[in-house]
């Protein structure tokens, strides 16, 4: 099945779906064999791998490559988190066509001003995007693609800039008259006040994407009861590795020794068999020459 | 000091010194604030992450992508690990040319033939580079840098290919002659017996550079002893983060929780410290019009 | 018709096809709307255009960064010109994935070793690849293509290196045999006695492209006598823009105006239609919020 | 002399000086070649060369890889036409450092919102940034170059958007206090009605750069006169360019023949010369081994 239906069937389940993030081909093959169905490919992990921060630091075309490299990596879909598409309607719909190359399955965009910031910092202060315009983008996107199963995801911010409900829902209705095919209620606080009143007014006009970076204590047994569709674990492979490699580097750089670390890393076979240098070495079987006297000399 | 002369310095310093393998803008910020003075660039890792093979799948623009994040995320000097240098010496001295505008500080290329192979897998059906060519190689490189300090190490996989002492002796001293900065000395023993027989004929030639991956549990005063001027820690962040990655991906995929996942991982709050966000902040008190008064209507 | 399947049916028509040379998105908008049914990308070309030397010098990615502008500009088949496939199979195969991607045609790969010299260029001292490595290669081209109708040409550079009609005769077959869709015989003379030598051989074993930059003065009329399926017009845009530019940089330079340049140059108005600025204000119209009203406040 | 400093001599000599457009790395050749001492690297050139709009649609990376080919193939300074810098003062700053890496001595921007618009297309519907933005991005810029002698000029749109003299005045004056080290004055008349008036109250506070595109028909000894520092030919070798592969790619299609085409493009060895294979070819004979014996086998 492509991928792109992979993950619209995904956001139309009657289960409660989950995808894990990912910021590289490594991580993203980790977490397809972890058992993931789908990937995030967050804009935040992405830009701190890189060494940059979340404002749009690296060019759009810096993150394409980082995503090609994910997909080439995989065969479960790839969600992009596309800040804000990156210009206006039509950078984003350029993008688009760019991700369907690249066997990107959907992008999500939310409704923020160019260069964005990322949610979780000092977020009042953040102007949004006008409905108007914003909706003139999501039409765009989804006039675009060329794959009637690309999924476009139009993010709410409504709530992260203080704004409350009323606007949040008149954006998010927007939305989805303008051609969503889901929404991504984001919230920042650490209980789901905020989600909760939005699923109730909601009543399911479009499929639910939530973010419980904030409210991880929550149970994932509400987001079921609550007619969510899809839970996006949004930065934990990023922060898993921070944490390994700073202790890592601390532990070398203070024992100037491997002998202490050496049980603790993937073994050297392992990196190879993420890899897949097997497959390298039954094709150098297939198409090498395999003997002196089946190749000729060099000219 | 330039990072150029820093990596010089390190390498015709009387004490061992050690440089820390990273693969991304992230691990090469981690290493250096972990007090390493130096980084290594791996072929290994930098491929490894991006999610392909260590035989050239990336092409050598892509590596130099990844360097240039690297680069500017620390201010330390990176030692690239450069392959055979992407081709013959027009592609090395090239190469050259675009890490010194990187600010990258030096690159060991090994005696190996385009496209490589990791000197840890089925190495000895892998034939090692002409050795003349190879030598032209060094000197187009060595005429080719603008920086005087900028280090060319010539990397030796005769112990490798296991054509013993005498091959790695006459290899190395034709690199020396060539106008090798250092050469490295590579083994994929458990020992150090390779190593040891080397540098006793070798008489301080020139300083060398050795990888002790493999032979791991020998005790880093022996290397002391033997008058190795530089040991590569070669590919402890890459592993330290696929083990962290595994774990913590199995662990949200079976739970489906990210209870007992938060206290394990960094924090939000350090991957913005990583990413320097507060730079930015304070930058935008400088250079964003503050309040409404201060910047006109837009026209 | 997708792009692959155009191409497919060119080289097999009945008739005699040309493809004209491009080597960026403008001058591929150029050749399509000249009337041209497909494009060379020519490897000379892009090198050139570029800034660099015909040697493998731009990376094989920074190739296919121009690929895909030019591929996104036009809506014909294009032919790459693959040098030597950039390394060995590996290397090969992933590159047909990438072209796959990008809706690149076909390929055409050269029996030259890497980093490779251009054909006209002292071409007798230049080996050639092995037979049995060059004919694995594309056997892994062709197992690694997903769409049936990619066209992976093999040129035969026998000729070039001066080892005459037998040695083009036995590596054409094997490449035959290992799956080439064409052969592509080269020649650097300025008459057609190699490639009519060839084709009384050959007997239609396989469709014969050519490339009659140096024997250009032969009647095309005679190309379709001899049979040949498909006549690449090699440079030539390169070469018009090199002149042109020559001659305006010099004018200007010279006369330090523009008012004897204007009239003979393209208008600002016909940049701004190859650029379809037009489609762009139509999207605008369509996309942008139009009036004050229909858009509320930023928030 | 450093090419940030021989740009900053153009701009403060007593002279008219002249730059020409190119828009990749032969055409910057070929602006050398003629004669030229400095470069101007045009947004439209170089997005209708890729195959793009003058929108933003080739991300700011996209550009910096034309950039840094632009360079490697010259030895004159290169001043970018950077648009809006890409986004806000961050993203101009970022800028700013990559432009310095790749030794390209100046950077232009203009006042207006990312993303942009050619300033000939429907000028009048442009917004123009907020003049405290403007100038907050210029100051940015001027503190994060670290070679003194890198250029920054601040490009006014008054006159294109039909503010007149007194917006032009006041935002010339606010970006010289801000730092910019020249202001460019654009303007879509066909005659110099705007310029003169700019020119008569600024009383040469900063040197003014200005691009005769639609008044070409000014002598440009009137531009002395006015005290003008700098000219720049904006387009000419892409629009002859333009003119020239329109003619040879028609003339080949309708003719199917390069027999009348040959003698009025370049040649092949020019294309070569322009390549630079010469010193490759002298580098052959200095890094390869030249004898067989030389040389010894491949192990």
């Amino acid at each position: 099945m492509k991928k792109t239906k992979q993950l619209k069937q995904m956001i139309h389940s009657q289960h409660l779906e989950f995808i894990m993030e990912a910021h590289s081909g490594l991580s993203a093959a980790i977490a397809e064999e972890a058992g993931f169905k789908g990937i995030w490919a967050s804009g935040l992990s992405i830009s701190a791998a890189l060494g940059v921060r979340d404002n749009n630091e690296a060019s759009w075309t810096q993150v394409l490559d980082v995503l090609e490299f994910m997909s080439d990596a995989t065969s479960i879909p790839i969600l992009l988190d596309g800040d804000t598409g990156y210009g206006n309607f039509n950078n984003a719909r350029r993008l688009v066509k760019k991700l369907e190359q690249r066997q990107i399955a959907g992008v999500c965009i939310e409704d923020k001003l160019f260069p964005k910031t990322n949610s979780f910092i000092h977020a009042k202060a953040q102007p949004l995007a006008d409905v108007g315009e914003f909706c003139g983008k999501i039409k765009a996107m989804k006039d675009t693609q060329s794959d009637e199963d690309f999924v476009v995801v139009a993010r709410v911010e409504a709530f992260i800039t203080g704004w409350g409900l009323e606007e949040a829902l008149r954006r998010a209705e927007a939305y989805r008259q303008a051609g969503a095919d889901a929404v991504l209620i984001h919230s920042k606080r650490s209980d789901t006040v905020e989600i909760e009143s939005f699923m109730k007014e909601w009543g399911g006009r479009l499929p639910v994407v939530i973010v419980p970076t904030k409210y991880y204590t929550t149970p994932t047994a509400r987001f079921q009861e609550l007619g969510i569709s899809l839970v996006i674990w949004a930065n934990h492979n990023l922060r898993a590795s921070i944490e390994a490699m700073k202790k890592v580097s601390s532990q070398i750089f203070q024992e100037k020794s491997l002998i202490h670390v050496e049980s603790g890393v993937a073994t050297l076979e392992e990196v190879f068999r993420l890899q897949r240098a097997e497959e390298l070495q039954a094709a150098e079987q297939k198409y090498l020459p395999s003997t002196e006297k089946d190749s000729d000399e060099r000219l």
